[in-house]
């Protein structure tokens, strides 16, 4: 049962497509409190949602800050990542969901100052809130997501495997990493372009110093098999002559200062413009300029830099070098030193300068601290809106950093910049579910991590974690060591561990369409199904991927192997590369497994099969006819595979399906 | 057997008490290649050792630096922290272990650049090597504490409790905490105080405004059966009129730059000289003046600062203005933005300030860096050699920040500036053992953890690992949440946790002192005890304590209980607060246990006893004489148990030991 309740004038979101009636009465379960909502926790309550954000599953014990931020540092402490997702899902003795629909800023105090209170405090008293109770966890998550609307379908090939890196600068340098792949058969569907692509980072253009044969690249490039997938960043160079620039300001699509001029920002090209994508004619207009890539063959990109980010605005540079002549002429003392660094480190993304422009949002000029947390979903709007018209019989690939609940209809996420830490092997498992509930069912985390070293083994392990997830990309920063799969010592385990994403492919893509189809999740947390075991419920490091599998990945540096815990009985199933090479059946409890670097396990639920392909080196060559059953099932048994064209972006989930049946 | 190298011509660093003969053949097990030795591992190798650390007890799979350094964010990435310990243990089918003496930067790369290679590049050509084998782990670390000389002795009180933050800043401020754990009947032995007693942070002074009856508030707090311990910085004030400035200044006690004056640093107090604790002399001056808190009843203290650290240096301020001034006439791109904002961020501990300054040591004019890893341990020495002098009958209590193998002789340490994060309980937990296999016993880390905010069930879960310390401590910095046993909802629990410490304490004293005067280890790892267990030697959760108790705290948040792994049977003792609520006898094995965040379990190992005293609200108020115990033994089983005075430096291991037998 889903009820809608409107506090003071809120602005619309569009996060939401069909609304119930408001209702009149006082929500259920909540107590209110100025410009708070409270709910009283019971111990043994789990706080499930909040899409992307630290921590556990259980969001228990912590203040989260609905705030897009770009902020690569990913720590425990830290209360705001690049999305904003307002869902909660309260699981105990009550069970009920609640979606507070707000662009500006909402703060989630769950159990921090009191540890049996949930206390959810809005900055701006003009709010909808969507309360949603009467069924177990997954009937409350289907009855959201059927509010929001259907989630974001990917192409089929956007399942292979891509690698990324800031940045394959040169022509030159992506046929090397493509050819390095294939020379050693490990999969690869695509690569990714950075920032680096581009002419002085100019969105749509290309550096055609680097990439002289840009389109010959990306034709010879679909010759193996392989996509390049371009980035797109959330702000405009200030240069004359640039198209995308001069159209903006001509047509008044960036922007503005207090004073009605362009706003001024510092981002990767330098000065920039912000196309105001809140602006239905800007967002039009910025999304027809896809285009220039799409007619050179490109049928995918990933959006970034959209919460937006801000290195520094014109007007705070200048202030702050007022203050630092000002701190030249003094002897500075201790704590005037720390006030000088203090200065400088807080030029980026300052929170005066989200306070200081503004969009034009449905026809009315508004201060973007308000509306804040659209940006990125919008940006993402303005592209998926545009591809509707330009490509209307194509699924194009698209994901974004900075997102909102409803931009999930226009694309999925990558979850920004985290590092080559053990840890973030865990927070990217962690995630999936969370980023589930709230629409984004194409996620995933960047494997390998992005700031800071990797080892192989850090590497490796995270593959055998990102082989279930829907998007499944090796990505790393400037000056980081390489991290390929090509880039360590043992490259057999690499092609094994990938190899095996290729041969689960009928399966993961089977799971994730019905998921997206039948708006279920894809990644549930045990305590989903299992809601009465009080082990299962506490599970943070294991995750059921579709109906039939269960995975517990590795992710404790120099572990042999990890204790699982299995709520019934299943059937494991252990892979080396891509090779099955044991299967036994568990009783329920919990196991010790040694599990070797280069092998991978999983868990078979009963009643269930998997149906395994035989592989290939991109998606294209999988076969999904000649398809292996492996299962804890008996005759009679059978699995419902969903399959299609996976281009075009108009499904019918009944006429896709087709059910193999165990003899 | 213990070999010793010497290449080149090393600096001594009195490290090592008694030197064997050098060796003229070349060393066993290591390769040699330019200023590297190299090791091939075994897959099975574990590699334990480099004390205060990040990462795990086996540290294979990544690269670290010996180079103290004040660095307050830990993560997976950190290369240094606070200690230079450059001792490390191959535990495999060869068990050896190597001693790097060197006093500059030593890096291990230990798997990192290839996953099998152990590399230990040493910057400085001249150094001397000790490689010690022919025995079990525990043989290996005898023998080299042996070499390094006896651990240090803190009092007997220092055993108990202490509360600190930065800071309490008041007489009134003190009396307060000390009032709310009275009146709470939470047991505490001594509250700290850092730098904001001091009078604008001069070292050897009292800020008479904020503690205008400093002498009276020790004594009162003595009365209460409370210690106080003043911190003292590595850096001294320039001053006119401050006494221990003008002396340093007069007899050539500080540090020198190029010119030979004395060198200007920006520390807590602002500018400031640093003691040039490498000469004798200084070292002797700056030791005496530990008396002016001595003579106010003061018994113990915390060294901080002491890599040194570095806020900034006059020259490099200059220059960074200057450049500054440039930037400021510029038209800042976003390349030459970010090196703006660089060129701040760099200026503490900036690496080249560290090559522009100088000491006096051993009668030579040396250049900092090339001793820099000897700051904080001759600072340490400094007062523990000025101890010996002042109060030759009496154990002063002393921990440092940065340390040197050496060091442990004269102070224990605490591992500097953690952060409030469940990941820190962890490596808590995995860094003591490192650090008792370099000799430094009397340890711990902030409970509580010191930057970001702490939750009640984090502070809880970390007193309940915090408790088998030998230093045991809550700590947290300014500008963060109140952490104190007190300032959460359920002060029962932490009453109960932190009381549970005073039972244990005759046990843990104990098995510390034996532990000291046998140069052995307080707390090891499993793989020591069962070195033919594949799983018990990759444990890194759990730990021996003594020879009678293993650990196995919760670190994951909003977790019922964890699992446990039993390489033999053993008895699991649980204690609801101070009260053993559960006893029972656990096959070998993994065991999947609840423990609420408000109790401790315990697992004594078969024919081992635990003797428990009845408690007490400080350590005076336990009764040695009245000890239950607890035990998974039989009659005629027997615990032998060291008790002291307390107080007396000079103790004879076999004078003090007395055997319990179970009747």
């Amino acid at each position: 049962m889903i009820k809608r309740y409107v506090f003071g004038t809120p602005l619309e979101t569009d996060a939401v497509l069909n609304k119930p009636a408001a209702c009149r009465d006082k929500p259920p379960y909540l107590g209110k409190c100025e410009n708070a909502l409270i709910y009283k926790m019971d111990e043994e309550d789990i706080v499930y949602g909040l899409g992307e954000n630290v921590r556990g599953m259980n969001k228990r014990g912590w203040i989260y800050e609905s705030n897009c931020t770009d902020d690569p540092v990913h720590l425990e402490e830290t209360k705001s990542l690049y999305g904003a997702h307002n869902f909660i899902l309260v699981s105990g003795k009550k069970q009920f969901g609640l979606f507070l629909d707000t662009p500006g800023k909402v703060v989630f105090d769950i159990g921090y100052t009191n540890s049996s209170q949930l206390k959810i405090i809005l900055e701006d008293g003009d709010y909808e809130l969507y309360l949603i109770d009467g069924g177990t966890p997954d009937d409350i998550i289907t009855w959201f997501r059927e509010l929001i609307g259907s989630s974001y379908l990917p192409p089929k090939w956007a399942f292979g495997f891509g690698q990324s890196r800031w940045s394959y600068a040169s022509s030159k340098e992506v046929r090397q990493v493509a050819a390095r792949y294939r020379e050693n058969h490990i999969p690869l569907d695509s690569i990714y372009l950075d920032i680096d692509y581009m002419e002085r980072y100019k969105d749509f253009t290309i550096d055609r110093e680097a990439f002289p044969d840009f389109e010959q690249l990306v034709e010879d490039m679909k010759q193996q098999g392989i996509h390049l997938i371009p980035i797109i960043d959330g702000g405009v160079k200030i240069e004359d002559g640039y198209d995308v620039y001069e159209e903006g300001v001509k047509n008044g699509f960036f922007c503005k200062d207090e004073d009605g001029d362009d706003f001024v920002v510092g981002v990767w090209p330098g000065k920039c413009h912000f196309p105001d994508m809140l602006d239905e004619k800007a967002r039009a207009w910025f999304g027809d300029k896809y285009k220039f890539l799409l007619d050179k063959g490109i049928e995918g990109f990933w959006n970034d830099m959209n919460e937006p980010a801000i290195f520094y605005s014109e007007k705070r540079l200048k202030k702050v070098f007022e203050k630092l002549e000002e701190y030249r002429k003094m002897n500075l003392d201790v704590n005037t030193f720390f006030e000088f660094q203090d200065l400088v480190s807080t030029i980026s993304k300052n929170p005066e300068d989200y306070r200081s422009f503004y969009h034009t949002y449905k026809g009315k000029r508004i201060r973007h601290d308000k509306v804040h947390n659209l940006f990125g979903y919008f940006m993402t709007r303005s592209a998926g809106e545009a591809f509707e018209r330009l490509e209307p019989d194509k699924r194009i690939l698209m994901f974004s950093r900075a997102s909102y609940i409803g931009m999930h209809r226009y694309g999925g996420i990558w979850t920004g910049d985290n590092k080559s830490w053990w840890s973030h092997i865990l927070l990217n498992l962690k995630m999936m579910p969370s980023l589930n509930m709230c629409g984004f069912l194409y996620s995933g985390a960047d494997i390998g991590g992005f700031g800071a070293d990797a080892t192989q083994d850090l590497v490796m392990r995270w593959m055998a974690l990102g082989i279930f997830m829907p998007l499944m990309r090796d990505h790393s920063a400037r000056g980081t060591r390489r991290q390929e799969a090509y880039a360590f010592e043992d490259i057999e385990a690499f092609r094994g561990i990938i190899g095996l994403r290729y041969r689960l492919l009928p399966y993961l893509y089977s799971e994730f369409m019905k998921a997206a189809l039948k708006n279920e999740m894809y990644a549930r947390p045990l305590g989903f199904v299992w809601p009465e075991d009080r082990i299962a419920r506490r599970v943070e490091d294991q995750l059921l991927i579709g109906e039939s599998i269960m995975i517990a990945p590795v992710y404790e540096q120099n572990a042999v192997g990890r204790t699982v815990y299995l709520p019934e009985e299943m059937k494991l199933l252990r892979f080396h590369g891509q090779e099955v090479t044991e299967q036994r059946v568990l009783p329920a409890g919990h196991h010790f497994l040694e599990i070797p670097l280069e092998e991978v396990v999983l868990f078979i639920r009963k009643g269930c099969l998997l149906p395994l392909a035989s592989g290939g080196e991109n998606v294209e060559q999988v076969d999904w006819n000649q398809l292996k059953l492996y299962g804890f099932a008996e005759k009679g048994d059978s699995y419902e595979l969903y399959d299609d064209d996976g281009v075009s972006p108009h499904v019918i989930l009944e006429e896709n399906l087709r059910r193999i049946v165990l003899k």
